[in-house]
């Protein structure tokens, strides 16, 4: 398995979602299990620097993390979710997208008043959709310790829009 | 973990996402770090009586379960998705929805021919869904033969629609 390079289970797809934009797929390293194990074991060895009372996942690629993460390490998993998707109560926060905007939301019932939280995606660009998770997490009285994602677009400089700890397994300047 | 009833662990929801649906929601499931890994286990135990190879998840509840189950189970997983969501050339299959239809598509790099799979998602309703993602599969030369959800609605017998055997670990009348 320390023969696996991680970066030879990133596809790099021209032109989507837009021409210009060019993509980072993980598809390929959820498809191969060694691969995958190898970058679930290096996100594990990073949080255990933390005390992490619950993971939240950002809808809808941090999903395929978020509740494997917590259930490797014995904790709970939350769902931070785009516009319509949460039932119930929920509180949402807006966003800045490149044209327009959006929000995230969280459920009102989840309880995360003083809970120190993991929030994961599957990448990091701008920041945007990681610093507005990190804001509604803190508008219901829970505080984020890390971010981790598993691909960083170090160019894009999102890094510094986030108040917390940030790892990333793999990055691209 | 054996005094644990998942049932409990079900958030009822009225008139989400419209009118008159009950919405049954796992989000305290995931929050509850035994009920979950009970849940878990049941999928486990369920999927060791068959020889699968690989795992799709349908978006994006599915994502919580299918890299989790790969992961345990020592393969790999891919994802099945909504339009316009996976890069690289796709195969696509229309679904009928109550109002209109929608499309699910794989991506044709995944290596899917002779493979066997299971495919999971969190809820079984009308089956649309679930029997679009199996019809996809077959097309590019995968079998499925099992499909689990954590919730099934027994009254609107989305199971008939399905070919494979289909497991779930909750089910409502």
């Amino acid at each position: 398995m320390s023969n696996i390079n991680l970066y030879d289970f990133i596809d790099d797809i021209q032109d989507f979602p837009k021409k210009g934009i060019l993509f980072r797929d993980i598809s390929p390293l959820l498809e191969d299990r060694d691969a995958f194990k190898l970058l679930i074991s290096k996100m594990i060895q990073e949080i255990k620097n933390y005390k992490i009372d619950i993971i939240a996942g950002i809808d809808s690629r941090g999903f395929l993390f978020s509740s494997l993460l917590a259930h490797q390490l014995n904790i709970g998993s939350i769902m931070i979710r785009k516009p319509n998707k949460l039932p119930g109560n929920i509180i949402e926060k807006k966003y800045e997208l490149e044209y327009g905007s959006s929000t995230l939301s969280v459920q009102k019932k989840r309880n995360l008043n003083k809970k120190n939280l993991l929030i994961i995606d599957d990448l990091l660009a701008t920041g945007g959709t990681l610093k507005c998770a990190e804001e509604l997490i803190s508008e219901v009285g829970g505080k984020v310790v890390l971010t981790i994602v598993a691909i960083e677009l170090n160019s894009l400089k999102g890094r510094r829009k986030i108040q917390s700890d940030v790892f990333s397994v793999l990055s691209y300047d």
